[in-house]
């Protein structure tokens, strides 16, 4: 794979989107496992392959609530000749008391309890008169009502097969069978299966805990007065949230002020928190572009693989961008540009794929697809970049909406889809398939 | 719209799946609206119209790092016959200090800063010498490096027409203009919007409270040792996670015995943290199933729209379900079957859509679609039931997986659909084109 190093680098050098990602996801490393508490662990990525230890069910047991019995006993049974069997007691769910039924005998029997010795079969209780002696009986009666029915005698309609309405233990899964394999996603039916075989701990992937913070002395947090010359600062939330949809911890930072030792210090303070960190602003050419400046001596400089390297990128919005690791941990880094616009499709395609990546999984990329682009007039885009232009896309169609500015936060809200147009293509005229990258 | 109430039925009446969502939609109301902080609200649908109260960006603005000049001082600039200009200072984003660029004048600019009176243009830095007298750069000096910058002289290669480089005041959103219509659900690009804007707080539809809370004295926690007759409690960890998948917030209760005042008591100390209470287990005809038992004497009975209606359902599985609302509040309360996959196949259909109701969603159902069913031989459904099978589902084709038996929790592990066979089909030719809900 190439990296940083075996390019052809310069000031002017502009790198592919492809180049800046390939790098990126050739330095992000998946996070150690860590034993997790069940519900703590839905959504990560299990590392171990689970071996059932006790076969499920783990006794035969009955499927419905009604009279264990034994097969002969309730052979050639009809509602005009029942059979009648002295019924022994109750078996409920839980209850370990032993009960064995011998001939002529029948034991209540609850749902999910388990068939008692002596036992064949279990006849469902609307099969039977319920022990009330009136006919067929739509359910039992509540044993807090009416302990009594736990004993006297069971008119049973209907004959019954050996094993009927009996799961059998081990029907489900059985000892030693693999349940999930590593690399499962844990969602609620695997966290089912998981809970089930006796699994309160499992070894996953944890989330990624994800520090953002934006940069900028003109920003002003929502809410407060804006003075002259000041904007609100929207990075730290939207990407606070975006971190957050992709799988991650997310912490938000408030926006720091472009001056070097401030954002170092707090850059070090919160090293400790991340596994990954996410700036925006402070990247590119300007002269109060503190980003580039604080992080060139954060960590030790000596150390390999620590240090973060700013580039140009041929791409529309989203041009400068910094990507690296810093501290004694080597913990990654992405810098973002300032724009509201570029910081967020910066994220999409540089930091989403990091924090998946982070989380173990094998899809780190949001869905793509092919659609026709829908619009009064062309669409233009400058030579030599490829441009993400932001769309709504329904039905196979993509329709832009807002302009190619990167400041067009109001449009972006509205948009579900990025139109990629690619380097070497100028222009772009309606009803030509353009590929989309499927936001949600 | 026909309810409970208006239709015929007794204790063999079985209602449709239909009728039972029905009524749960129609009980169920989405929660009251509260002021939540910006990023509590993620995934929230928003129940106020919100207008832009201040235009964005909130001044003209550099969109370039570079120069802000005078249109007729760089007219007809070239590398070979460069503007020279005397640069007045810099002007930072978030820099209030008032600077006016007279004739043969510049202020160094960064890419937000405002736009400076008497400027009518920013040329960009790399259409200049920097102020280094030495041609063309790639960037400015950092200002701590090279305080000097923000004087002396500037050579400028290239005209710039009016208005170059500079973000127009309100060229984003306006004042006054609708920024997001309520209903909207905030995504990051939405709370991008919102925060750029200034709003901190957003009034939203909270997250529903879920209670969830598996009964049955069978049941003992996972990584503890089974008894005789036991088995793991998943149901709480399954529709724990279900339920946070679908966007609430959940609270999972630990398995409650099989005692009508232990569980009554449970459901009372809960109801104060609760939009909606799940129960498994204790619904159907057993002489131990005291969710009935416990439920009808929960809160005022006297007071219109208590209660919980026990039914059995046109359904497999999921047979028994138990729906109403308790407490003096009418907390809703949704009463599942205890089988593992009876219980999650009853969440799917019942409490999700519950769920995304409370949230104030529209779309609160699984997507549904068509595909071909895949499999060696015939499946088979009891008549008069319809019947939720698990399967997996790629590319238009289904196939089952695992079987009918409501305790395959092994198999529901491996599936992502459901398969429906409708309630006057009894078999299902490989080939056939059937309905299929999408989990996830």
């Amino acid at each position: 794979m190439s990296t940083a190093a075996t390019r052809t680098t310069g000031p002017d050098h502009l790198w592919t989107v492809d180049e800046h990602l390939e790098d990126i996801l050739a330095t992000v490393r998946p996070l150690e496992p860590i034993e997790l508490q069940l519900l703590d662990a839905q959504g990560c990525v299990l590392v171990e392959d689970i071996t059932v230890p006790v076969s499920l069910p783990p006794f035969d047991n009955s499927s419905m609530d009604g009279y264990a019995v034994r097969v002969t006993d309730v052979a050639g049974a009809s509602e005009e000749y029942p059979a009648v069997l002295t019924v022994i007691g109750d078996v409920a769910a839980g209850q370990a008391e032993p009960l064995h039924v011998g001939p002529g005998q029948a034991a209540r029997i609850m749902t999910g309890a388990p068939l008692p010795p002596g036992a064949e079969a279990v006849v469902p209780v609307e099969w039977t008169d319920g022990g009330l002696g009136e006919g067929p009986v739509t359910g039992m009666r509540a044993r807090s009502q009416a302990p009594e029915a736990a004993g006297g005698h069971v008119h049973v309609y209907r004959s019954a097969e050996a094993r009927a309405h009996v799961r059998a233990k081990g029907s489900d899964v059985k000892a030693g069978d693999r349940a999930l394999d590593a690399g499962t996603i844990l969602g609620p039916p695997q966290i089912a299966l998981l809970a089930a075989i006796g699994r309160g701990t499992v070894r996953v992937r944890p989330r990624p805990r994800v520090v953002v913070m934006s940069t900028g002395s003109e920003l002003v947090q929502p809410d407060e007065q804006l003075g002259p010359g000041q904007i609100y600062d929207s990075n730290s939330f939207a990407l606070t949230a975006a971190a957050r949809d992709a799988g991650a911890i997310a912490y938000r930072v408030g926006a720091v002020a472009d001056d070097a030792d401030t954002l170092r210090s707090t850059i070090e303070d919160q090293l400790v928190r991340a596994d990954l960190l996410v700036t925006t602003g402070g990247v590119s050419v300007g002269a109060y572009d503190v980003v580039k400046e604080a992080l060139s001596s954060v960590g030790d400089e000596d150390e390999e693989g620590a240090g973060i390297d700013f580039r140009r990128l041929a791409m529309q919005p989203g041009k400068p961008q910094g990507f690296g690791s810093i501290g004694p941990d080597h913990i990654p880094l992405l810098a973002l540009p300032g724009n509201p616009v570029s910081s967020y499709v910066s994220f999409e395609l540089f930091a989403r794929p990091a924090i998946r990546t982070l989380m173990g999984l094998d899809d780190v990329h949001r869905r793509r697809t092919r659609a026709t682009l829908t619009t009064d007039k062309a669409l233009t885009s400058p030579k030599g970049r490829r441009q993400f232009l932001r769309g709504t896309y329904a039905d196979g169609d993509v329709t832009p909406v807002g302009g190619a500015g990167s400041h067009l936060v109001a449009a972006l809200a509205l948009a579900d889809a990025l139109i990629v147009v690619p380097e070497d293509v100028e222009s772009v005229e309606p009803g030509t398939e353009v590929e989309v990258v499927l936001l949600g």
